[in-house]
């Protein structure tokens, strides 16, 4: 049974765990979990996370790379770990941002992204023109201004609101789907949804990627 | 059981039968099939017949939309049944081009196109840049100067020949995936293989096309 | 005496009547009008309406390419018709989109669209990029939300207060051209230039096409 | 009678001479031309001899601008003429660089340029961006490696084989249309035509300057 | 010993002065000062006296290429002299507006412009593309409405209030760098910080401009 | 006296002993050098290593930030270490790629990058577009096929010889500067004057860098 592995880089259990109980795997696919070993960041918050937390994971995924059949990194961000381990293997690789963006692209219009705090608005702006070439058909970054203990530690009203927020002024912006651009934003589709109408796609990058992943290897991608 | 209309826009029902024994839908989802109405072109090759066969099944075709959860447009081009499905449903609807697009981006690198005649070279950049925003990423389309018909009737080492140098060409420019550029080119990934080597990608768009509708089904687009 | 071919690709023959009063061919030249045959769109507001309405014109339109010098498509959007009739003759082929950014560019600064409903500024934008290659000369669209038939049944206060706050709104995004984004704009100039003043450059497509097709033709283009 | 300004900014009065011998104004519309005062550069080959060149008409031109209804700047540059020109009066001002490109662009496809000598081709790529905001559509600028007096001292045969063998090379690179990149290139049109074949349209700037110029008055630009 | 001559292409000496007091040439470099021949223009604020300040200047300029061994053209916009000037010697010229870009681009993030009067909105706009070939790292250009003499005329507070309010709108557009841009704004680095606070680079293209030409020198360009 | 840091984020100290024979600071400075520490890679010729050296390198340097006042990260790639290091402190850091650019925009035209093994040809072109933002004034990247170490360790003959044919390709490319794309290239600048002549600028980022850093320095950055 092809089975794909779904990396959490940064060294936090619990954001795995919870990526176990979002996501459900078709029938005859098989979801393995990773997250980085002890010593890594906890959170990866700027440039200098993202690369500690990659250099982390390195020496135990490259083992690993046999078992598997697809690899999600699931850190929205240009995560290094997508890159490198294309490196060090030929079967599909993907980041939860590039898939949200290609489940936008997917389904037309312009796309949006909200987030955390106010440093992804650049990283991510680069993080699209990478991938995409041009940033044409971005609708661009909006942050909530709650970093990603926050989405969890405040009340649920405060972060509903700001993502609506958010949202919203990402839809005056064009956006006609709006990813949700933090791991730990799964499951708040619905306060996306109650702000901006049910005519706006949510995105959600982790159950694109897993999505995708599947497609590739169901499209003989190894 | 969640299924997906492939809409074949021209009127030769041949080309639908042979998508029909491509294509193997995943467990829990069926494929059914979809031929222009007799009338529309039989094979697409102009901007010409994107119009008519478009204007021609979408009669027929709109009624139908209640009855399926996602839509393939089986023609490799820009094509305008896309674009106006949408406009009548806001269920997923995607075309192979498209599709071929979003998987080689999903697999990275850079992606060209291997087509039949010289019309689609000036066609298909403008569909990259009507998709992506830019050609950044895009190696170029390269003809056999097979037209459709000829793929077929032409003999295999002909064909394979022809199909090799375009992809040649395609690798020397940049490619590290190459996109079967004509619903009537499916099966011809050998041909490529054999011509630049199996580092080199080869993404068929019918087949991209129906997995990409099906996680975009099963991630609760519709 | 060379001859234009003024073609409104809706089956409303009002609007080419009102075309028929708007323009005024050069000395040795003569201008004639066509009507998308009974069964088409009545106006074209989607690309639905785009593409029936092309498919409806062309069967009478291929045997009347022999009869003109020049070919002006009348409908302010990028219509396939455009493209497609260049698939049938050499002779100039123009639409009345194409033809106000040509102006527009030929008069400098930024140039801006002013149009009827909100669906047009996607579209528009698109159809600016596949025009030129970019969006960098463009300040954008800018619906006044009145539809082509409100413009005419609305009060011409409303109609002018509403163009008005739209080229304002086009002018502070930096425009210095403002092109009317819809045949049926015609004759609304003054309400752009009571508002906006006539330092900004009221750009009429419908006129500046059938000039710029002379111009051609005049320079030898068959 | 409204009437047209053709500046030659250089000061070589055979230049203008052969420009009066090109043109016909249409009925209703008179020509004049003027010519560069004495002391400026005999023929525009750097930007230096652009700039100088400008300066040397200013102040003989502005003076003139109340005399005339639109003004075509005869140097196949980027000239800052025509810039400088935009700040004193509101009438049409038209370079003839920019009239070959939107002459191209209302024919469709991709235009190049066959030029006199290499520095152009850095030049007036820098130009394509400048006007149209990127170079999609362009397929590059091919010089002949003759200067602007050695196109009228060789021989006829030299002449029409460097330009022929530099207009293959454009149409080789994708073009459609080929742009005459001299004001002293007018009436070589053949020399195209016979290497590249009449499907590729030959567009003479100086000529689309003074029909565009008519179009934009006749439209009531003033 | 190496020197760099600092070029202020209008004709205004008090302009040159201010250069003087405020630049500092290190150890082993030596600087020296061109003011514009009487006759051309005072100061530079539109197309016109940008070329007809460059065509003043390049008589004197010229013979002074041997004696020095780097040049700043120390007006803040493509000004031509600096393209003149390479056509004329291989020693490397740098225009202060340029300079600012690349201290701007060496500090990272995005850059954005502090000007005097709304027509260097347009005017640095296209010089910021045909600098670096694109806008994506620009945030735009923000006018104070002041032009240069007000600058110095006007009470400090309304200075130090217009620079703030406009350096304000660049941070609030996205920029991390303010370039002064204008010659006469040297000294004016504290108006910004005080409205913006320190974390935002403020760089000023005359200071920058020297420095960049001494490490060029210093690296053997010659 | 103010001082820069020039890290190689590699483990060989024969880099950086390199590196410390080539620069000489100018009165006034001083340089420093620093080496990966052991365990790290010891050449980088692959995302891995950059974000393996990155990492290894980081909690060694981070304690060093406050002793110097200016930071170059001698690996000719995007290094990720010029990001994380900016997260750190606000004094200048530059990678000696982005500065080869900077030398090469301030010289003006079009450059292009002379490198060891294809690889960097995808990496650098993306390094371009992430740092200007396109690649306009990108004439490519033109590998060797010669690792660091064949560099070094093939004869004088092949390795002046390769260089000289990338040299010539990227010149033919259009290419008017062309920049050492390997830190271990210090010192072959004449392979490449000897191949394409010394109008060709050759920019060596490993001095460009320190040279750039010192004026912003010296302009009160910090």
């Amino acid at each position: 049974m092809p089975s794909i592995l779904v990396v959490n880089p940064n060294s936090s259990s619990s954001v795995s765990d919870t990526l176990k109980e979002v996501l459900r795997p078709p029938a005859e696919f098989d979801y393995d979990y990773f997250t980085g070993p002890l010593g890594g960041p906890l959170q990866i918050d700027s440039v200098t996370t993202e690369i500690t937390s990659a250099a982390n994971c390195l020496p135990t995924l490259i083992p690993l790379l046999d078992n598997y059949d697809g690899f999600l990194v699931a850190c929205y961000s240009d995560h290094p770990l997508v890159h490198c381990l294309k490196e060090h293997t030929t079967k599909p690789v993907l980041g939860i941002f590039q898939a949200s963006v290609l489940h936008s692209l997917a389904l037309g219009g312009k796309f949006a992204i909200v987030t955390t705090v106010k440093i992804w608005e650049v990283l991510l702006s680069e993080a699209v023109r990478a991938f995409l070439g041009s940033e044409t058909l971005f609708a661009g970054t909006f942050s909530t201004g709650l970093g990603v203990l926050e989405l969890h530690d405040a009340s649920p009203e405060v972060v509903s609101q700001r993502i609506g927020e958010a949202a919203l002024k990402a839809v005056q912006n064009g956006a006609t789907a709006i990813c949700l651009g933090c791991a730990g934003m799964a499951g708040m589709e619905e306060a996306i949804s109650k702000a901006v109408g049910d005519k706006i796609r949510v995105v959600d990058g982790v159950v694109a990627g897993v999505e995708i992943l599947v497609g590739l290897i169901r499209s003989g991608h190894k």
